[in-house]
């Protein structure tokens, strides 16, 4: 179907490369936080590449910034494809930036083959999706579909105190309503996996089957604090020794459900002192599963695990759930396109679901959606060493080209 | 033996009760920080009480206060007795203040019975026991023996930034190296226990037999951070879990090690966020033990704990100690002395090691010394709800008072 056009992996690699150049760090990864000057640099570079390519380039007022290629048919909504160019502070060179800048090589390999699509196209890069520098993260997406309203966006202040409305005037990227994304055919994105699963399977290309549902929640340990030298171990009622007892129970929840991921990274320690028995210990939990009941389950095992501890340990142990974001399958039209594009090029492909949120989730919520994933090394990401090889780099930007196609329908 | 000197209960209550307003909290605790206002407070309250009793009062170089009764044999040492008046910052009304207030009434008791000793007497209260101000603790005491330099005592910094050198001369109790204690027959120390031993044995005196050796360390955990959302749980490196099990097996250590404790009471979590999984992890460990093979066998089970964690969980460990201080046995005729006396009062009692530290653990390198612990509420101290009961405490002042008496012989 696309024997015309053909992704130039030279080019998207030049463009992958160029782009990490803007708020390089001297490890070799990359800090452009969203609405940084880096960002404003990195906006710059996109917008000329994305008039070079032909597309009409158009900001919204959340500064997501579309490039639409026109279709044949000019009653069609779009097929919309892309991510985001804002990093964690210590980022890598190609979470998110892969999604748009693979998206713009799609574009350019249709150019070069002189290819109309019958849907028009738009290459997205949304704002903030990271929330690194604003949370909560994938802020600008979620306005757009209605989680949370532009005012609330805009209050929202960085560690510094400056508002994300304020930094985005003052990048010069704060523009119409009027321009935001309001119909599309479908969405698709691609992304680095981050995750090890596709390189220690050996895939090429990773189908997602939509987003995990994620329950966060906090444990809350109270023991008694007391001095650790006249202290009896027999007398303790020792927090710390309780939160230990279920961050291990959490992972034996994993291992024992099928699909659930379960994970404690995030301890407050009272009094945190040598010699001092910890009195209380805070710690949060972070739960995933393709379906709810999985999570509902996890949540009620934790409710036992609690129980056990306190009556074990004499603390008072109480598990509350403060988040929920439920599972967002994906659209199997979507999934299929994307499945059919791997196979026409005869990548080695892996259905998988994603662990971790992406515009892709919200978007989810109003129009068709999928995402294409590809291998990382070591599942590394959010880190200065992640790397995708331009090999894998490349058949991403295939599959992508090819799906949109498939997508986006014939002239 | 005493038949003559007896502790007036009510008097040792109103003066303990009478320091508890210097410095007291809103909870009822008290918050008398050495070198502070309210310390400078308690000290002028303390040295009018002593000249009262009659006692020459001295001040050395650090602060260390001396309320000499003179005995009949003018060749002898004196038998030296007391403990400190500073608390922490939310302290309570007995920690430290019972073996000086106790040392008090015990000359107040033998004024009121004209009784004379052989060994002249004096009561002593130690600067800065607690190190909550200036770190480390039992800092006079430890400068009195040899510990620390004077140079190095007066260079500590406050965590506002200043010097115990300076603190101590703005409150008006820099006195002369010459008035240090130079000679003792021996040191006794009357404190609470600081633990829920005799309390719920019931006993009413605590005879310490020395005080326990400690062991500080690190374990220093390295995993690898991931995202909590993409990462299998058999690719995790989790430090946190890891740290988990040598938390438990700290634990479980300490049951299986007759008169061993060990506790995990901090923890340095990176970068301890919900979603991430923990990259590393930097846990104290703090051993206990009267013995030193007893120490030496905790941690070379701790190094066996982390060489199995490490090959379980993919993680590095590594266990370092980074402070040790050698169990103390106190003298056997010091001992001795105290079971006398409690035995001659018909009090109950039970023989017990010290866990933490005390100003008598110093003093032991260079004087026969001892110690007498009685109850306190809970085993609670370093607390505003911090209680040892008028009765307790005037066991306490009696059996330090006969003890004194008998070591220091009859005129």
């Amino acid at each position: 179907m696309s024997a015309g056009a053909e992704v130039n992996s030279e080019r998207l690699w030049e463009s992958l490369m160029a782009m990490a150049e803007v708020g390089r760090t001297p490890a070799g990864g990359v800090r452009r936080l969203a609405l940084s000057d880096e960002d404003r640099l990195g906006r710059d570079l996109f917008v000329r590449w994305l008039r070079e390519a032909g597309c009409t380039v158009r900001v919204d007022d959340l500064g997501n910034i579309y490039g639409r290629r026109e279709g044949t048919d000019p009653r069609a909504a779009p097929v919309v494809f892309g991510s985001h160019l804002d990093t964690v502070p210590t980022g890598g060179r190609f979470d998110g930036v892969l999604g748009v800048l693979g998206a713009l090589e799609a574009v350019r390999a249709l150019n070069d083959a002189k290819i109309r699509t019958g849907n028009p196209l738009e290459v997205v890069s949304w704002t903030n999706e990271e929330g690194a520098r604003f949370a909560p993260a994938m802020l600008a997406s979620g306005v757009v579909c209605g989680r949370f309203t532009l005012e609330e966006a805009y209050a929202i202040r960085d560690p510094d105190g400056r508002t994300f409305g304020d930094e985005l005037r003052r990048i010069g990227y704060c523009g119409e309503s009027a321009n935001r994304l309001r119909a599309a055919s479908v969405y698709l994105e691609l992304h680095i996996e981050q995750g090890p699963v596709l390189e220690r399977l050996g895939a090429q290309i990773g189908i997602v089957g939509g987003v995990e549902g994620i329950s966060w929640g906090w444990v809350e340990v109270t023991g008694r604090a007391a001095h650790a030298g006249p202290t009896p171990i027999v007398d303790r009622r020792d927090a710390l020794v309780a939160a230990a007892r279920i961050i291990l129970a959490m992972r034996t929840l994993a291992l024992e459900h099928e699909g659930l991921r379960a994970t404690v990274g995030r301890l407050e320690i009272a009094p945190n002192t040598i010699n001092v028995i910890a009195g209380s210990v805070r710690l949060t939990t972070d739960f995933r599963a393709q379906r709810t009941e999985v999570l509902e389950t996890a949540l009620r095992k934790l409710a036992e695990v609690c129980a056990s501890v306190a009556r074990d340990d004499a603390v008072e142990v109480s598990a509350s759930e403060f988040w929920r974001s439920p599972p967002t399958p994906f659209d199997p039209a979507v999934i299929d396109a994307v499945a059919a594009a791997a196979a026409s090029h005869g990548y080695t492909t892996h259905r998988l679901w994603a662990g971790a949120g992406h515009d892709a989730k919200y978007i989810a919520d109003l129009y068709p959606a999928g995402m294409i994933f590809v291998p990382c090394r070591g599942g590394l990401s959010h880190n200065e060493a992640e790397w995708a090889s331009k090999e894998d780099c490349a058949r991403g930007a295939a599959v992508l080209l090819e799906a949109v196609e498939r997508l986006a329908g014939p002239a």
